[in-house]
């Protein structure tokens, strides 16, 4: 981190280079020590970008942890992770910050390879109660005295997994705390009931500080204490209900804890120290702020609480630019959903990133904010077909991965009309391995029946929908990048293929965004080395044209650029269908080989992937000069 | 149906051939009803197979569902879809019964494409709410005054989509009945708090009853009734937490009516027409008996209650055979926890069902049995993993699917050591198209880094187990078939490859179970036309071994055959390593192309796939003489 002047900004900070060092500070430093990290956080993000509301609201959660916990033996593992660089600057990599989110520098989200501190990926919603639960199982059987700590904030806690960890971690003997970090700025009609439940929790502070104090009681009380605290605990008598009213946690078989103020840091630390104490499956529910301490939320609290354009999903960080494919869709949805009135738009908890911002006011009652569930949306799109509605579920590829199953049981078994947007396609960039979309042609090409288009440029995204939407039948899924488009021609959108015959015996094929790539290959090829080839361009994906084996053998030297996973992917597809014909030419596959995706911008990655326009160049020159296409 | 002697057995069964029929019946005759299906159910179930004790339990609670709602208006989505005999036969399939789970007969599942009255296709668990809720959702925009409604089990409430769809339509103003059928038998340790909490409701009948009977007082006082009701609903007081309780469900948004006794017709008459008259989303939790009604159960109740081999997940109909691979799986998993004690099994409720029993017995606590969740049980077993113990979650093909994202972002991504035990892999036979495992080849050979076994018997396949669990690095998945093994040579184990050199100039390659297929294809090609084919063995099929091009390429004609999806399958991998490398003979995948396959027994619908032998011969035989494979 490049210093701004005056080191005594982070005098605490600077000498807290494991969590060891934390704990050596008092605790009036402590509160000196979350001030320097809120300063620094405000300071680095700003350069760098990253989350930064989520991440200053849980500045004190995070040092109390650190302060009561003993990591890395103890396990901590966060949820979606957007509130993990306070965790990053207090485990020895407060000077790798002005790398943050970038190529080859600290990730934005855990990462176990960067740090010994960081127990379990995330990125992906709602996995940290199961992840903690297989540590702290394993703990136990190893004899271990340590614990396995989740930290996950009320968005996540609407996803399946959640329950279905709690459901099975509940009255087993680990060690297992659960921080439900309850976020103010989370409540929003979108997130569901369970939400509303915690905040009825925390509505009724006199009910559960009573259970409390009846609990410390009785703890202190000699003799009868503990048996008269066991029975209330085991009763299934109305006297309980009223002595000892019981959460849903402890419905389920934790201990609850709670709510705590996630801002007051002696509070928080005497919890958890009761939580670990405990030494059973407890959930510690901790209210914070979101954006806690950010100066603009301090002077303008008004402004700030009115903030309208955030996702549960991500937290409220990536806001989506205006000139974008999710906001081409989404419009284009709009205007659809005027034409034909059973429409429906489905998201999870992603009305924003997805562009559906614009539907939602348009067309209110159609529009579906399921939470960040995807199974439940693939499924509640399946049931709003059955009934003759035309559903459109936009969800981000990475996070479809979770409605595979889905689409396949509750959607292509019996061929209901659905169409799957599927947002951020292909290569994300700084969001790194967890967020990559490059497994959507794939996994959705092998479900039958299926039709999948990936158009290059808004006009074709539109054209695709639109199609998609009014004339296709059964499951149509459109695939589109983030961002913005960038296309180097100007050929007129299409559903199907377009072949632009420029002669030579070479030809170069792709889909998306990679199609500009090749275009861009193909020019300089033919301006550097006077090598003319031709160049296929494929919107429909899946199923691929029955005229395409036929038109791609009349060239001897044929690349498949794909900015995807080689294995199932589309050039594999046409490789088996070229092969079956008897294609006598030279055939390569570019695309993603075995291997996950950094984090990075777009061209950085494209080029190590060698799917950059220089190498597409390159190796199409050395496949038309009779060499290896892979040297 | 062949019918036994005297026809007087089913005379009222015998009127109702939709649902109309059955509202003309009195109360009394409905009792005949129940009795007359029970013994219907009995008498062709024990002819056809099928699931029989889930759905002696439904009897009443199917009849009393179509006494009360108007079935095709009103939509009912079945949860799995153990328990809709009895539906089946009150909507005009009675006469099928003969051909329940065989070949072009009726399903045992839901199917809407056999009949109007099948809302929703089932199968898979834990998916009725979204469904159903999809359903309620378009009923709503559409002005209907119809309702959906899902029958789910407390088995299927373990899975999370189940829950992130209460939670989602929680509060929503749609006519959702949610009947949550609570049954005895399901009830044990694995199932999780959850089913806990729900037998705690079952023991505080007062409690509920209680309730009840305010809201019925209260609603029937003129003037303040309604309003002290709305005070009572919505306060937070301490006061509405004695007088009024409330569940899980009424936090969750939802009316709570329960629990009733699911064999007291008219008890369910009744609260159905309560909930139906609320036209808002509602649970209703009904009390059964698994197996009612089933003579040998009554007149053996300890014997009856005490049958141990059976799993939540199916029911505890489809107890496994001695003689199978999931057992040899079980058998080698045991022998291997002896001698490396960081092995641990998982499993989602399937303890039976995967061979897992003994492996429970012999390490318990290694043995974790995680509820109807696989999306919590592979992150789970990621968790374990981390901690670095040796994790080996063994799950169906089918079910896996629900696992595909947590596989990539749990355990693969950093290279995590796990082991997938990919059961009822292939074809499953009577179950149809929900259950067939056709898609697990393809969707975990895209995964990064990952190796998959696919032995053809028990020998190999403990073998290739053997060698995942102790020798490979990162994500390791081993495949085998429904069944026991057939094999039709005896070749050695492998855990990569094996090259049969027979001659000739054509080649048969495939995996697992249709190696066998191609073995006996070649033998009959030579016996009956003198053409000599050799063979190829797969056993890992992911990564392909890179000397495989290079054996393939001396061969002419190579038909690659495979009991799975063809797109993403591995024939299309090898198929575009062979075009790369410049292969110039003949090459044919056979495999499922884009469709999904029914019920059926495996030879029956082998055959239709035109993999079996006979079709595999004369495919290869038609290849030799030059013609293509597709004729």
């Amino acid at each position: 981190m490049e210093r701004d002047s005056g080191s005594m900004e982070y005098r605490l900070l600077e000498q807290v280079n494991c969590p060891r060092d934390l704990k050596k500070l008092s605790e009036r430093e402590l509160f000196e020590l979350c001030a320097e990290i809120r300063a620094f956080l405000l300071a680095a993000v700003s350069k760098t970008g990253g989350h930064l509301a989520s991440n200053l609201g849980a500045v004190e959660l995070t040092v109390a942890i650190h302060r009561v916990f003993d990591l890395p033996e103890d396990k901590l593992v966060f949820d979606v992770g957007h509130q993990c660089y306070t965790h990053k600057l207090l485990t020895g990599r407060r000077e790798q910050f002005c790398s943050l989110r970038s190529f080859e520098g600290i990730s934005g989200f855990p990462k176990p390879w960067e740090s010994p501190y960081d127990a379990f990926v995330a990125g992906h919603a709602s996995t940290s109660v199961s992840a903690a639960f297989g540590i702290a199982s394993a703990l136990t059987l190893q004899g271990s005295p340590h614990y396995a700590l989740a930290l996950i904030g009320d968005g996540a806690m609407t996803g399946g997994m959640a329950y279905e960890a709690l459901n099975n971690a509940g009255r087993s003997r680990t060690r297992l705390v659960v921080i439900l970090n309850h976020n103010d700025m989370s409540i929003s009609k979108n997130v569901g009931a369970f939400a509303r439940y915690l905040s009825s929790i925390r509505s009724r502070p006199f009910y559960l500080g009573f259970k409390r104090r009846v609990k410390r009681f009785l703890t202190r009380l000699p003799l009868l204490g503990k048996p008269l605290l066991h029975w209330l605990e085991h009763s299934k008598s109305l006297l309980k209900s009223i002595l000892y009213p019981s959460t849903f946690f402890e419905d389920m078989g934790f201990e609850y804890l709670g709510p705590v103020d996630g801002h007051d840091l002696p509070e928080l630390i005497r919890t958890l120290a009761l939580a670990r104490d405990m030494a059973a499956p407890v959930v510690v529910q901790v209210e914070t702020v979101k954006g806690k301490g950010y100066p603009f939320a301090e002077e303008n609290p008004g402004a700030y609480h009115a903030i309208g354009n955030f996702d549960v999903r991500n937290g409220g960080d990536d806001v989506t630019m205006a000139d974008c494919y999710s906001n081409q869709i989404g419009q284009e949805l709009v205007r659809l959903g005027e034409e034909e009135p059973r429409i429906c738009a489905v998201t999870a908890a992603m009305k924003y990133g997805t562009g559906l911002h614009t539907f939602a006011a348009a067309h209110r009652d159609r529009f579906f904010d399921v939470g960040i569930a995807e199974e439940h949306a693939v499924t509640f799109a399946g049931g709003l077909s059955a009934q003759g509605l035309l559903p459109v579920f936009c969800v981000y590829s990475t996070f479809l991965q979770r409605g595979f199953d889905q689409a396949i049981h509750d959607l292509a078994i019996d061929g209901k009309r659905a169409v799957l947007c599927v947002d951020r396609a292909g290569i994300v960039g700084e969001d790194g391995e967890t967020h990559q979309g490059v497994f959507d042609a794939a996994f959705l090409s092998e479900i039958p029946g299926v039709t999948v288009y990936s158009p290059e440029g808004y006009e074709e995204a539109r054209l695709c929908l639109r199609h998609a939407v009014l004339e296709d039948r059964g499951l149509s899924c459109v695939r589109y990048p983030r961002g913005g488009e960038r296309r180097s021609h100007s050929l007129p959108p299409s559903t199907d293929f377009q072949f632009i015959d420029r002669g030579g015996r070479g030809l170069l094929i792709s889909y998306g965004r990679s199609f500009s790539g090749c275009w861009q290959a193909a020019e300089a090829l033919e301006r550097e080395s006077g090598e003319r080839v031709s160049l296929l361009k494929l919107t429909r994906i899946t199923p691929l044209d029955p005229r395409l084996p036929e038109l791609v053998s009349r060239f001897e030297q044929v690349l498949f650029v794909e900015e995807g996973i080689r294995a199932g992917g589309i050039g594999e597809h046409l490789a088996a269908l070229l092969l079956e014909q008897g294609f006598r030419g030279s055939f390569r596959i570019a695309a993603i080989e075995g291997r996950f995706v950094p984090q990075g911008r777009l061209e950085e990655l494209l080029e190590q992937l060698r799917l950059d326009p220089a190498s597409i160049q390159e190796r199409m020159h050395h496949m038309l000069k009779g060499g290896a296409a892979h040297a």
